[in-house]
């Protein structure tokens, strides 16, 4: 531990990140509602109301400055306080949720994504109403709404109708997020575009039971032959989604974006591979990789299993396959006809003699937005404010945060993307980590940005 | 439980199959040697001579009838007391090593591989020893050696050196194994064809970790969408092995073969799919069903793994993925030349960006012998007995005893294999199972084949 532990900003995310507030796992439920309450109890300490709203999964937290001032803009600040699964656990340093600092950096699950990043805007707020930063605000100069759920990472299932409800006393004038990457360290980064997503299951039966593969090995069908037949049918050998349809509606990339984005430190092919450990690149042929990652859609297997995994081997062939599947989609890709094109790849796809079944998943639409608004602006100029003398990097990012596309349908408002996350900060990895320098930068750019969209005619 | 439960030749097999003898797994070692320890016993029980040796591996039990009369053929009869992993467990209706009788027949893993089979064989010596059976013989009419192992499930590892170094003490005449299957209910059955083995691991990894597919998704490899690709290269979409080379050397089929298989129940194909609950027979076009699960060779997925298979989804690309595979080859595939060919098969179709091992598992040649040799006969006439007004079916299995084709060469003999199993006794899966009406008809048949024997010129 260092010096720096003795620091109440510092303390405040030891606490949080001890909670392993786990989404998708059903056994955690407990442990994400007690996180939700310590949210709100946050918001409450800083002098917000604040209050933790059930929904049908996991509850969302809403906080909120008082009073409100018609005379000013309102911000709304999203966030998510669950978490990813830790698994493989043996492949953590330390324990995921028994966070560390080591050198400066926190290491723990939910570190960066997002409970670092969300407390930098919570703290930010809390410097900006108790004036004592060495900027000088005495009171905030916009309303704030504070929106922090728990269901992020399973896809935000009960967010929307939610928004709906709560429509009336969410409206605002625009949204901050930061749930993305800076391109590297201390390069102000602003993300003006997300990749959507859309999940699914893919299930193979074959035999009733595990069967000998001698006895009947050759004249039945093998599941996890057939699943992989079917899962090496979704790329060509180019890389390329070989789903018919997929690419029909993509937009194709801007001149000025491809140019701008060779500048960037990750257009540095040995970079990728040294943050990966891949011994080399891959994909779409006839894309860079920063191409590849931030700005063209995907076909992932996130799992899969079949059969005997044990030690030694079992001469079986097994009754079943299965496999996880995503896609990343970016505009004006949608995904309710992505699943279908890819539901109906499988069955035109599954060899015979075996049963397919095809189980959808959540979804999310891909997002773009104009980073040249008077918002988008606003946000730039505490990024150079936040990093003296260095221009803001415009990007594309390769993740999805699905709910942005919600806040524009239903609170009809833009997102600013203002991640405060490093690439190797491990995001949904083992040993997830978030620099203390990142936080802190965060808690600053929160404060500025607040000054900045206060002055921003609405 | 029924009353047969009071025969003492049941209660000896219930007492054989409760141990827990998983020779593919380390922690159940203990296990294995005690039931080694049983088997002894149980030799000596019935006035033989008996002994337990250790090997590398798991223990070998050798016994033999005393005094040795060298004007007597020597039958050398082998079995084996260890059993395939119980594995999943869940689908077990009782618990594995919890022999349960229900309607005449017998649950447990390895009631029918081989421990029911090897019993049959121990009690039809002990029968002619007593001489109390309506047959009425007051002694041997052959001298007889057990070889019963403990490696069978794993290939044998230590067999063939145990048998080199015990060759002048295992001299014999001709050797007899149960331990294939019988092509119906009280249908004799010889089987002259074995199928052979050659098994390998496949292990492919990409980046040094999971990665958030989000924000890497689309350029570096996913190994799990690499290994599926190789795996699908391994057939083509006629169920043919596209390993360049693999059918080389595999012998056509006899026209009398081909001829004779069609009258075997099996030829029926809802018979097939009532036995195994597939939804279809499939295969390498241009065969039947019984082809092609006992006369032509396999390539079959036995298992694989790879990244998140919990609940729910989690949006990785995962570091590695895996399989288990086993081919089963005919005569004259050499086990050594297909594993050479499957390895530079994988190593020429591995996608670009991923780093493959792959791993050499255990192998067994392929056998064929005589049916009509004199000690075939002899075997025929047994079965002929056994099962009065029934021609004995002459099949080829498609499973793989490796032991046999060393027992040719280090031995210099010939193997009978008169199988006692049924197609649904479901070896190597849950709720595997062996009729009681089976074992004593093995027992019936192990008593008729040595007075058979006996009468055979040498």
């Amino acid at each position: 531990m260092t010096t720096t532990n003795t620091d109440p900003a510092v303390a405040d995310l030891l606490a949080f990140l001890k909670f392993p507030s786990v989404s998708t796992d059903p056994a955690r439920a407990g442990d994400v509602r007690d996180c939700a309450g310590w949210v709100a109890n946050k918001l409450r300490a800083i002098g917000l109301l604040a209050e933790v709203h059930d929904t049908a999964g996991h509850p969302v937290v809403l906080g909120r400055s008082t009073p409100h001032r018609a005379d000013l803009p309102t911000v709304l600040i999203y966030g998510h306080y669950d978490v990813q699964p830790a698994d493989p656990l043996d492949l953590w340093h330390t324990p995921p949720f028994e966070p560390r600092i080591e050198n400066g950096v926190v290491f723990a699950r939910g570190a960066t994504d997002n409970k670092g990043q969300i407390l930098a805007h919570i703290r930010g707020v809390e410097a900006a109403l108790l004036g004592t930063s060495a900027n000088g605000f005495p009171e905030l100069p916009v309303n704030v709404i504070f929106l922090i759920e728990g269901e992020e990472e399973i896809g935000s299932p009960n967010l929307e109708p939610f928004l709906r409800e709560h429509r009336e006393e969410l409206q605002c004038d625009v949204i901050a997020i930061s749930d993305t990457t800076m391109v590297g360290t201390a390069i102000p980064t602003f993300t003006y575009c997300l990749r959507g997503l859309t999940a699914l299951e893919v299930h193979v039966t074959g035999p009733a039971m595990d069967l000998h593969s001698g006895i009947f090995g050759g004249a039945v069908a093998n599941p996890a032959t057939a699943l992989a037949r079917l899962l090496a049918s979704l790329h060509d050998a180019d890389g390329h989604v070989a789903v018919a349809g997929f690419y029909d509606a993509v937009q194709p990339l801007a001149d000025w974006e491809r140019e701008a984005w060779k500048a960037l430190p990750l257009n540095d092919e040995h970079a990728l591979l040294a943050l990966t450990g891949a011994s080399a690149t891959f994909g779409e042929a006839g894309f860079t990789s920063i191409e590849r990652f931030s700005a063209r859609p995907t076909a992932e297997i996130n799992g899969f299993a079949s059969g005997y995994q044990g030690e030694g081997s079992k001469t079986i062939i097994p009754a079943k396959a299965s496999a996880k599947l995503t896609f990343r989609l970016v505009p004006d890709q949608d995904p309710a006809k992505i699943q279908a094109l890819v539901t109906e790849h499988l069955f035109t796809h599954c060899p015979p003699g075996v049963k397919l079944d095809v189980v959808p998943g959540h979804s999310g639409r891909p997002y773009a937005c104009d980073p040249h608004s008077a918002f988008g602006q606003a946000a730039q100029r505490a990024l150079r404010h936040t990093f003296p003398g260095k221009e803001p990097a415009l990007i594309r990012e390769g993740g999805s945060i699905p709910i942005v596309t919600t806040f524009r349908e239903v609170l009809g408002v833009e997102t600013l993307l203002l991640g405060l996350a490093l690439p190797d900060c491990r995001a949904h990895s083992p040993n997830e980590n978030f620099p203390l320098a990142n936080y802190f930068a965060g808690i600053r750019l929160n404060q500025v940005l607040l000054r900045e969209i206060g002055a921003t005619k609405r």
